[in-house]
């Protein structure tokens, strides 16, 4: 941290800072510039709330953070990026990896022809909504553990594996036991409990950045689910929340390289929740997998405008077929002809 | 809703677009301008998200809601103003009321000597965390049951009812065994899972605006409580989150008049995380009353420098006794000299 | 300003940086902390753009900025307040100013009726708008000169001096021959030209915060009016652009005390333009004294559903009179009995 | 527009309201719902703030717009893309076009080596800022028409046609004679003065949308320049104001499949100003071809840590000639191989 000193700060206010920060067990570092000290704290802050609490301190300032909070989540703690296994499957490695279905599982028939679509399309893992949340308490909440047994059977019967939304502490063991992949939602980023709680989980955690969480607070947020012992967390961007409303939310395509060079876990994309409407996912994935991202999740339904949820921004399977093609002829570009690193 | 058509749309699609409304159970009532057609829908299309699918019919631009999606929460499915009884206090009604404490409880003597310094100044309830929202797993995260004991015995001691933050729902059993107010906190606005949970309670609920979080949400978080079965929801306005970083978060203080008009459910206000900086706390609770918000909640701690948590935007004992006593002058006056509905 | 290194950044980085800094004249002072090096740049470093491409430098994480960028704005600048004299009148003294009037000078006969309403609600400043910034190139585009005309003969018969907007630097010397006050919208708040040209005026500037400006901005624009010799500038604040679409914009009222604390120049509050209806202009003016804010902007409309432009949040005589009639309660009641300074 | 009764208003006022439209030469088309009527205003209510103002009648809960404001920008009112010519440049068509060169011309030397950079790496366009915009009056504001000067000479070297920014009426004149593509910059996206003054010009205009502009909004700064005689418009988005601060801006590259959707003028991007730090330029312009955009403004100096604007943004030119190989190798599968329409 540095602690800035106001203009007119006398030198007993300054001594008294340092003789704070050295209380509270950091070394203090001043520097006397022409206009105004600046007091350099040294030692690992991270974590430590009380620091900030200097600016009730007489001739205080302004106190900003230097050190990134996270370390986990940080490329400087590990070589390399993060490759994250699921039976055959390399998430963040060469491989493009596309996670398709519906969004919420409706029914067995309405699963199984989705999967079937996915799998045609070319898609590596299927997705699909046992459990929905849903702004109002009126809509349609989902399946249960019986959409879960569907998703096993959608599985089985076609060999992808699955990922699906926990959306509670007490559900996550239940989760566990039919997903592949188990994700937690954008309103849960910071759901402490939950990410403390999928964090002891043996499965790999698919992280959706909340719409108005930071690039850094999602990076704390896996930073949660990496502390409590679960290494293998995937995130994803989504858009965040803006004052554009010709979209559902604004896709922050930047926070893929940022993301890149901050972290070494994998970063995929999910087009369908940003765009909100189906005409605007094709172009969006073509953009994810440009930026550098290691893969998309992205909505398809077998009829959309039957949907239960969400069928604005579900792909018909044509437009899917055309999106896959198009990830095919894109991802060979980037492996060969393209260097994404700087 | 209504539905829009696109300027060429021809009456085949508008046929098609009113077969398939009046397919799914509601009337179809078009209407043709000089540009193009709208189609009304008429039918209670709350909680219909299939509705907003017909986006993907031939012919249709755009689909807009008409109807408020909350009901309970309603100034139209209720008269007057609900007023949360909370032993002999009134929560909602003339008198405003406020709630004082220390962001988290650090030990007992802090816990104590808070609550003195809250009922000293006039507050009529005592806030405290037990269970923390921390944005790093390695911070503080707060002194859990032992914390919920500590503030039991502060309200033995200075006969205020405390109210406590809830994070998780196999926790809102025992929370509820302590506190007299449930508080969900901004981050859990829709964390669906707790929301029910607590409507499940026999305690008020406190429910903190997220920092994404329009009104209308808020009111549908509000709704999901209410349909669960309990009553006594008491809104807070925290701050929004925008471009601007002077404050921690954008005091969205219109939201007051603009919750008093729309529902008849207690509105309060947090001045402390939405300033993020003790010294404009003061200004914004004022602002927060002439508003016509039913109350605060504020950050108070003894040694603010010395606070484990948020002490930067926590009030020094002194500065906390003169909030109280703007808060009687002009809570006189609004009372007294000023007609607050329009 | 201060750049920190990258954890692995070696020795020579370090001395290259601290040599590059050198070079360009200022002095560097490298302070070693247990993860990383930071190096404070000791001189004035405004408007030093350069300072900034330090990020092209081998092992600089990040270049953050120490010192606030304004100067004559600044209270560090000038001790006390600046009072601005229009006539009789001083704005940012004792007493609490209005300005009131309609969005758009329409026609002789409603500017009239719109003064005398302004005067007799007690209105210290008429307000009437003569070029109009529209979204819509098809929309009223203001009565220009002859609107001007108009205003002064309404100064002339009611005695209240007025202010108005000035959209274009060849405006600047005819609006200066009629008003009392130059104002400068929401959206030319970085129209720089525009700045440099009214900061050469001798008339008074009353800068509205444009939506998407932080308030050091808003300071920095103010800073180029001061700069260019006009030391009467009154800021306002108007509401910014969020999420948020239950009000037309988000009044930031915490931009009050934060200016305030800031600089030493007035500031008022347009309530009509944060909130976008009329229900809302009352409650978001009395946050608005309350704040701490020097005075009000707001509209008023002798017939607001005939109102050619902002008829859904102009007041009519009524409100406005029980509006003017709050205003003075509460000004008596900060002026006797609450402190405002911290 | 649709006006949306309150759930209780009478009959009497339905009327009344009815009576209100049709007084002002509209007609209305009621709907009686379950809940409540909306009432459906016939005729084209484009440019008519009057329509908004009916929310104060008695018994009106909301007005809503339908109609899109914009008519010249929009699809509907031409068929096929606008081509806009620069010399044998066709901006819009199948070629993608790259305009590239430093933030501010600071010397004949700099620009001259910018622009052989430029050609070299095969842009097609040369940029450079003689009136800059600059945040803080301090700054280096431009080397204004001396600039223009050597840009003209740039140009008459390399043969590169030449866009660069106007900032006030004044000056419109002037930057005719010397440039190609006259430059609106994101801070005057709403300086309707110099909106209607470049509308005049016979120089096609590359116009920015401002950081806090909602694409409808960019449309209609478009609209104005189209009402006043000039069809040729170019928009550029450039990032938008958002919460997030690890890039400067935030780029909505969903914005280019929006606006391709709604109207027929070509759509840019300029990653530069939306990344704010060089790293994020290059993969930021891979999506904007992907997204569909019809070129892109970038910014290349050569020695970018010794610039004096936005020198953390700009690419080295080794940077560049990649960028330059990467729209190359997507441009053709864009061509080729990628279906863009839906």
């Amino acid at each position: 941290m540095v602690i800035i000193m106001k203009k007119n700060a006398t030198e007993k206010q300054v001594d008294h800072v340092i003789g704070w920060i050295e209380s509270v067990g950091y070394r203090a570092h001043p520097s006397q510039g022409v206009e105004r000290t600046i007091i350099g704290i040294v030692g690992d802050d991270r974590g430590k709330a009380q620091l900030k609490a200097t600016e009730h301190l007489p001739g205080v300032e302004k106190v900003m953070a230097i050190l990134k909070p996270y370390k986990l989540a940080s490329r400087e703690s590990r070589d390399g990026d993060t490759i994250i296994r699921v039976g055959d499957l390399e998430i963040g490695g060469p491989e493009f990896i596309v996670m398709a279905g519906p969004c919420s599982i409706e029914s067995e028939a309405q699963l199984l022809e989705s999967a079937y679509i996915a799998r045609k399309g070319g898609a590596q893992v299927l997705r699909g909504g046992a459990y929905k949340p849903r702004t109002s308490p009126y809509s349609f909440q989902g399946m249960e553990e019986e959409g879960l047994k569907i998703l096993k059977k959608a599985r089985e019967k076609t060999g992808l594996p699955v990922v699906t939304e926990v959306m509670n502490t007490t559900d996550v063991d239940t989760v566990e036991q039919y997903a592949d992949i188990l994700q937690i939602g954008a309103r849960n980023v910071q759901n402490f409990a939950l990410l403390k709680k999928v964090g002891q989980a043996r499965k790999p955690v698919l992280l959706k950045r909340g719409m108005m969480c930071t690039i850094e607070e999602l990076l704390m947020a896996a930073e949660y689910i990496l502390a409590a012992g679960n290494d293998n967390v995937i995130l994803c961007e989504r858009g965040i929340r803006t004052f554009e409303t010709a979209t559902r939310n604004t896709l922050d395509i930047s926070a893929v390289p940022v993301l890149k060079e901050l972290t070494h876990l994998p970063v995929i994309v999910d087009p369908s929740h940003a765009a909100g409407h189906w005409q605007y996912v094709k172009p969006l994935a073509r953009t994810a997998i440009v930026a550098g991202a290691d893969g998309l999740i992205v909505e398809v339904h077998p009829e959309p405008a039957k949907a239960i949820s969400d069928g604005a921004q579900s792909l018909k399977p044509e437009k899917f077929y055309e999106l896959m093609e198009e990830m095919r002829i894109l991802s060979e570009v980037m492996k060969n002809r393209i260097e994404v690193r700087q």
